[in-house]
């Protein structure tokens, strides 16, 4: 196969397809890029197909730059030279920045990296980068392993379960494996070299690092240059699909579950139903993006990301890649929702409790941490612009009014199921933390947790996104108030003694 | 932006897009529409090019009238003649039937509403109107508010849970806002007149009707007019597109929860695997439609409401917007399985115990009030007239033998789970309706609830539509006698004398 | 219509469709279809347009041969004369065999047959029908059903429950009816003739077989022929599209609930997202199939089923339809996830305690029943070849070996399950096998089950195919600990004694 690697070699111009889009002619891999796709085109050909079907392997940076400013894909003041005048392939992204990879190593003349960061894109894609650094998604590793109550949350979850000798369940730290596997397969990984293999290949035997938290690409990666986050989470490998990120499948992936369930609740929406109809004849690669020319009802990104058009000239939005400039609230509770984060790491924040969560257990918020009201409105009417290409004011304000209902509503529910858990730590029957307890371990507290973990969340976004069934049979408010049935029929199995409850069930989150 | 207003009303003449049918030419916007665009083309756009890629935007209502009966999209015997000779454009329905919409305002010289009414789409499409008055679904805000049991149940899930001073859960009355968010955005809302906002705008300040209950968007809404019902449930704004009615995503909204999976059911089955993969081949918008020429697999409108010919100029279905005129049970348990209503406003219905519920908690239907057998081998006739397009009568004779004995089966064991609440009731372990309690607020009874709500419904929707998860270990048989298990180990925990079990379960439900 | 079916018999010839592909001109069907032709095209117009629609309709068995061996579709050495030289219509499937079927009955001077079987399509498909024989789901009927403890399970979940004197429920055998609706609507039922009925048609009076079991298109169905499953399982009637069996969707039916999550997992997956942005541009219907360039993300089949191509003359992967080919791995625990079984009939299979299944309760495989190291090595290296059309080696490493990480993780959680389970058994709390009980009818016990047929199983699918939410919160590891917890917590309220966990958790099952 050598042999094929050599002959491939020369043929590879040969190999180009016929491009998509039409632009300036003559877009030609570097020499470096070529000299990759010479073994590569034969030893991953699926790889290199899908490139080559990518933008990446069609146009030049320098070709984008001509482009008019709201059309560009690039969005960096100035391309490094050496990067303008051929296409994006295999060299321009695996030998960028040389020297900053921990991961790089020698590979035949070349020192290539094998995992490709933020960095790296930033290359030609600053904005993006600069813009994504600020999103609660690049910081999504530390948020998780830096917080002591989700890593104790993890340990309970994702732990080996094993029984003591007086037969009680206890759990020990959770392998490294297993956290690569559950909660960091979203969050991110960490990626680390842990050594060198020398393995036979179809060019003799050769050299590649060995990494840990391998494969992965997750939202908060840490990279081995130490960067945050994979752009690969949306726009995968090695095609880097614009349409791809612009699908609603592209978040689906870590939005689906009964925690944040997005996606399902967008897709059972009328926004869903309509591009279940209509969106195979949408433009889905236009930029800017023009609401009724190229699509005629929005996905994750219309709302949340994407530079959108009038059709006139005008921008509807710009395009950021902080995901909440647009969205007032967290409908996330934690365990209430409330008003988004100010900095996206979420490390510092405490509650009036002193515990490492955005509102107390009372449903207080920690508002020194979070946005204020005056920044609630700027967001929310970036969002409502968008909204205004299909809806009339009275429209969306309608159903944002009700979506703000619906928020206090359920985080007042969120505060009588804790107001239980409550009675359940006091009366003893759970060791809660003020006993120095966990606030997971026990049945009767996992009852409580996905009162608003998978519940209230369900709630909050069906009505943020009109996917009714979530809010009601579909682990929505039937799965809530059964919840807080049993944990109420459980206390009094118990014999719990009642408590005055208190003075008033607190929604205040802003 | 007042002056791009204005240009736009000269300009847009030129604005019109491609028709993508061929239709006579010539079909224009009547002039009340056309300044209606002036300014909508520049304040709404994605609106306004949503309309333009629809058929009302291509065709008029004399065009259609010209074609073959079976090939007409509009029904009415006549068209008022102003509608008949331009395209159906803002002003033909948002200034309809003026003096009879209670949300009509005076918008620059027009008298306009903002809720078009099914009243409104009956000026073209009367029969489906017809139809749809007498379809349980045009019925479903009274059916729901007007019923006592359900009012109860609503007030239990939708309703604020406090804690008492005794630290018992109580449940207030729903906040109207919390109502229109949970079922009824399904049902349809009550939309009202409760004032008017007056609102800086482009074209400076303008007043304008302020709605409760909006938007929404739900079956049985009950209209400004009086009227109930929104064509747009299914026919979304303002593409009205027969293609999107006619994909199951249409449906999916409403009938995805656990209560009622039909759309689940459907995308496992055969029918949903051939449509996921030829689908996007199929003619969606072919009147009528044709079994094997139009579309290889049928969809929920294809079983249920469209009119489909035979290839050779016969039709194997007439249209119909009553949905169940090809269905003899009712699948959706009340708590059992049952032949469907005689009249689509269920209200009146009593069972042989007195309450609003078609059959008793015995398992006999309250027969008087439901289609007697020989309306429903009528019913099933013209749904097996569809099947056989594709399939041999012994296969569908097989296919809805099978189906019946799981009505039977599945409402047997609603009732052996009825039994055991009934216990929990006689044994003082939950306070029941005779007692003066509500069937559905303590833990116990909730688990009962969900064997016939949700897993005797999902066993009975997977037979219909041969979706075999769905009838086994998802939310199917495996849920269902788990609950039985759980009923029957809280009882003996709590040592509930065990009771003689009646004679028998009853299975009669027709 | 008998003279409709008359004169279609004339005009059919003009019925015929354009073909879809550039295959030899002037293949036509049969004298002896074409007359089955002159009324099911009236009689049954979808069945005939979808048949038309296909390959069988436009490509002789000659034809097919006359390509290069890897680009056919027909794999039996020689093809009957009389079949090769017209196209594949329905006398060739429905009177092939003639003799061998329980179900054959006189039609129209024709010995017909209604279910077609491998036996039949193994005329031109013999490779595909011996592979099938070896595969586990041609054996799903007899492995369900001949197996002690699994007819236990199904009584539990199928058969009515009742109340017994005592107030205790009981579960009486399943009726045949409801197993055919349950378990072997995937499984397969046993088709047989019962009887034979007499129908008024078209054509007059006529004579057809009584089928039981009948309509199912289960994997592992038993046909009137004593052959055992059903190629329309995925290749469905009449279209028998290559295309369809290789979309997600056709394994959706029966691998989509929580037991076997296999789709919803891929659904989420990068896989499935770029599935989804660009699997409407792919070739889906290339013989071989070649990744990049037909597709470029792996669908069921890719992985475990089709012949695929590198693009420079040679294979990846050569076709199976032994669908474990390229498995190590059986991640559907019983109650521990195990090596595959050797022999797809399961049936023999004994673990240390005599039980039939492929562990014990201990976490011990029956190993001498399942294949041993070296054959799992060479399974994974065929699926890691596939891998390696667009992954690096370690990449593909990296995953295979987390993901034999989380079997060994989720088989010691589900240990821990069972020890608790074991507990409730000795303490008396549940009756189990020992004391003469099922495992599977008590609340306790299906709590249990629920970790490893769940739980376990989603974690495990979640890490094979990258799925996270199944392998967190969407059934997966919050579920199995929470289970965990509920049991303990039942134990303790039943004051059940802590006894000492056994040594060590084993996980040892290869």
């Amino acid at each position: 196969m050598r042999t094929a690697c050599l002959v491939a070699l020369f043929v590879l111009p040969g190999l180009s397809i016929a491009p998509l889009l039409a632009e300036p002619p003559a877009a030609t891999p570097s020499d470096d890029t070529t000299t990759c796709l010479g073994c590569h085109a034969t030893t991953h050909p699926g790889l290199v197909a899908d490139w080559q079907a990518g933008r990446h392997a069609l146009v030049t940076p320098a070709a984008d730059r001509a482009r008019p400013a709201a059309a560009r894909r690039l969005s960096a003041a100035t391309v490094p030279e050496a990067l303008a005048g051929h296409t994006v392939g295999c060299a321009e992204c695996h030998t960028a920045n040389a020297g900053k990879h921990a991961d790089s190593f020698e590979h035949n003349g070349f020192q290539v990296h094998v995992v490709v960061t933020p960095e790296d894109c930033a290359l030609c894609h600053a904005e993006e980068r600069a813009q994504y650094a600020g999103n609660l998604m690049a910081h999504a590793y530390g948020n998780l392993m830096g917080n002591a109550l989700y890593a104790d949350l993890q340990r309970l979850v994702v732990g080996a379960a094993t029984l003591d000798g007086a037969g009680r369940v206890a759990h020990a730290a959770p392998e490294a494996s297993q956290l690569d596997d559950a909660c960091l397969t979203c969050h991110g990984t960490k990626v680390a070299v842990t050594g060198q293999a020398t393995r036979e290949t179809v060019l003799g035997e050769m050299a590649f690092p060995v990494l840990a938290g391998w494969p992965n690409q997750g939202v908060g990666r840490i990279n081995p240059d130490g960067s945050m986050g994979a752009c690969t989470s949306c726009h995968t490998r090695h095609r880097f699909s614009l349409a791809e990120a612009r699908k609603p499948d592209a978040c689906e992936g870590c939005h689906k579950g009964p925690d944040v369930p997005a996606y399902k609740v967008w897709e059972v929406s009328k926004h869903g139903a309509i591009a279940a109809a209509h969106g195979d004849s949408w433009n889905w690669e236009a930029v800017p993006w023009t609401p009724g020319k190229d699509f005629s009802a929005p996905t994750c990104a219309a709302c949340h990301v994407a530079r959108l058009a009038d059709g006139e000239g005008g921008l509807l939005a710009e395009r950021t890649h902080r995901m909440n400039d647009r969205l007032p609230w967290r409908l996330f509770g934690l365990p209430y929702a409330h008003a988004h984060p100010i900095s996206p790491d979420t490390t510092p924040i405490r509650n009036a409790a002193g515990l490492p969560l955005p509102t107390d257990l009372s449903g207080e918020p920690a508002a020194s941490f979070l946005i204020d009201g005056a920044e609630q409105q700027a967001r929310r009417a970036r969002l409502q612009a968008v909204c205004g290409a299909c809806h009339s004011t009275s429209w969306s304000d309608g159903h944002f009014a009700r979506l703000e209902k619906t928020i206090a509503a359920s985080n007042a529910q969120t505060r009588t199921a804790t107001q239980l858990v409550e009675r359940a730590w006091s009366s003893g029957l759970a060791i809660g933390p003020a006993a120095g307890g966990s606030p997971f371990d026990e049945a009767v507290e996992r009852l409580w947790a996905e009162t608003w973990l998978f519940h209230a969340n369900s709630v909050r976004f069906a009505a943020a996104m009109s996917g009714a069934d979530y809010g009601v049979f579909a682990d929505g408010r039937w799965q809530l108030t059964r919840r807080i049935a049993e944990l109420e029929s459980l206390l009094r199995l118990h014999g719990a003694p009642a408590v005055a409850p208190e003075a008033k069930p607190s929604s205040k989150a802003r």
